[in-house]
């Protein structure tokens, strides 16, 4: 279904919604640093969070949104701060900026979410905040979805959004989407299984969907998208993945279980597949994306352990990025994962190519695996001989430019 | 005790050791790339190895000669070839080095250990490592104890040896140490708890010790040292930290349980700390030394995996790289974690000074941080309130020679 993919496409292409990116005065850059979204017809809203146990105030505040069960109307987002570690007056300043969203729209604080990512720490500038809050209500439009994938931006060096269209009960549905990475990404979302980063991600659809199906959907959508990237392995404490169904394309209501609702788990997974490689690839630093597919194991969880501690060797990383074919690095992070195989019994293929048989050199010549892994999308293969259990992450190289980003971010 | 350090010491500062460090031609650089450790006395040995599911040739080859209890006269270490997936082969190879060693020497091959670092999945060139141990063999000297520090080197800058002296019964005891890092260090040495790194430390002393006494001062001394430090999180496939002691200081035999081992042990654990403290700063690309100490959790187990979860983090070390008081990346890397505590109870110290109180800021001028995570050596002092669980782990900074030094490391 990846190739249905509109790379024109945005959180405004599904009908109904508008969206705006400003220019708050946030970011010393004088870059745009507040977005919203905003859809008249309520929404059925579900969403996944951060797991770090230092959740943001927006973090805390959305839990309870979503806790209320109600429909919404709104995002509110900001850029240029993460209003994490700041305590009540922290959780005061997420509810401020959602009244404050309210009373521009006509709607109740209660039906507004917020997202925050940029610095650990520091109090919202609530001035700039709510001033930013009514720029971004008054430059709500239907063709502002773009701006608004620019105006999440932290460190990435593009924005990200698309969509995508399914059809269901002879009625057109669109699904559309933005992100943002690019450091501190390594999401344990719950539910399913927690992310790590400040990923944000948005999905709008003008699908008429139930909130349980909604919720199943973006459970299912997690695992084959933002929960298996990893750039940094740290996790962040904002990372937000949410998705919002206003039911303007009038189709009949997908229900939980039924074969629509299974084609709309797909697409959104498909989306959300999409914007999460988008965000390896826009990582910081990133000269190379790697896709790390670990079989063979005891269990689906001991190959995702397996897989994240190749992903997360810095070992690993730079020889990738030194193109250096060295197996034995992959080989030895797999070693150190903490799961039980046989060395033995590994196999492993670079770009398709044999590399390790039975825990050794396969006898690939040096000098055809420099040339394959010199590409600028890698796959690993490893094969662990012990089992059913498969995961594939999706990761990157680590370079000098991830060091100077992250040692310069600070001045 | 560690005032008492001889930077001057070296594993031939005991009675009855002999040392040497040779250049058998492993290396393209030209460098000393084989050490050999002997004693006419046998020693009695304990020694911790790696707990990568890859373990090298040489550590399975040493594992069976300590599960025969019987004793030691040598050991032989080459610095150019890991001999780590290399099968069979492999493990005949590190026979025959031993027997190469033993026919040299006049005792017997069960009497001589091995160990090897370098490139991972390459057989040994075992025309130049028999004639390096001819070579070494021949070289063999009191005086051979910085040579052979030098030949154990891979990326390190400079060699790391040490001695220390104590009484027992009226004697002088002598332990002398080297180590040698420089990446793939985060050690979990079995027994106690395992490493990771090619880490190799090497001490001997002339304690007329038994080896139950032995042993237990090793297993104290690794969680007081090597299993506490970290470079890059990646545990090596032939982490080796091993103690020969041959009871030329004629001593009253030191029992376990006794007051005399208590005395030993925590000397071996004050050379250890150093040697391993050594290897971190001088880990590879290294500009800061980081002590992280974590106090208030739940258990020892949860401080550590707190502590390695900051030391590990990318975010954290290129923060300090760049003399970023940044805390809130070391919130962040506790918070995901993986351990239970309430965030608005935690407080951190940096260099001494408050930095967050309660899971906020705790008020203290930026600038006056900067100066302080502006130092050669920064100490974190995190107290999580959640109970009386500690543990301390050294560390360092991400910087853009470890990049550089590993993505230029195969070619």
């Amino acid at each position: 279904m990846e190739d249905i993919l509109n790379e024109a496409g945005s959180v405004t292409s599904p009908k109904g919604f508008k969206a705006a990116g400003v220019k708050a005065g946030l970011k010393r850059s004088g870059a745009p640093d507040m977005a919203m979204i905003y859809s008249e017809r309520p929404c059925a809203v579900a969403a996944a969070f951060t797991s770090n146990l230092f959740a943001a105030a927006p973090v805390v505040y959305d839990r309870e949104i979503i806790a209320g069960q109600g429909k919404i109307h709104a995002v509110v987002v900001n850029s240029g701060n993460a209003n994490a570690c700041t305590g009540e007056r922290g959780l005061a300043d997420a509810r401020k900026t959602a009244e404050k969203a309210a009373s521009l729209l006509g709607c109740l604080p209660t039906e507004v979410m917020v997202s925050s990512t940029g610095r650990i720490g520091v109090p919202m500038p609530m001035e700039i905040i709510l001033k930013g809050t009514e720029l971004a209500a008054n430059a709500l439009s239907e063709k502002g979805g773009k701006e608004a994938a620019l105006a999440i931006m932290t460190t990435d060096t593009r924005p990200k959004a698309f969509s995508l269209e399914i059809e269901v009960g002879g009625k057109v549905v669109t699904l559309g989407g933005m992100t943002k990475g690019a450091g501190m990404i390594a999401p344990k979302l719950r539910p399913a299984m927690p992310p790590q980063a400040t990923m944000l991600a948005y999905v709008t659809t003008d699908a008429d969907i139930s909130v349980e199906a909604l919720r199943t959907a973006l459970a299912r959508a997690l695992d084959r998208s933002f929960n298996r990237i990893t750039v940094d392995g740290d996790t962040s404490t904002n990372d937000t993945f949410m998705v919002l169904a206003n039911g303007a394309a009038q189709n009949p209501t997908i229900q939980a279980g039924s074969p629509e609702a299974q084609l709309f788990a797909e697409a959104l997974a498909v989306l959300a597949g999409r914007l999460a490689k988008e965000m390896v690839r826009d990582g910081e630093g990133v000269s190379r994306f790697v896709e790390v597919n670990v079989t063979g194991a005891a269990s689906d969880a001991d190959a995702r352990k397996c897989a994240e501690s190749i992903a997360n060797s810095a070992l690993c990383k730079t020889a990738w990025f030194g193109a250096d074919p060295n197996w034995g690095r992959v080989l030895c992070a797999a070693g150190y994962s903490g799961i039980a195989f046989d060395p033995y019994k590994v196999n492993l293929d670079m770009q398709g190519a044999p590399v390790v048989r039975n825990g050794m050199d396969a006898g690939t010549p040096e000098k055809e695996l420099v040339k394959l892994v010199s590409a600028k999308e890698i796959r690993l293969d490893l094969n662990l001989g012990n089992g059913n259990g498969a995961f594939t992450v999706w990761t990157c190289d680590f370079t000098y430019d991830y060091v100077k980003i992250n040692a310069d971010y600070h001045t």
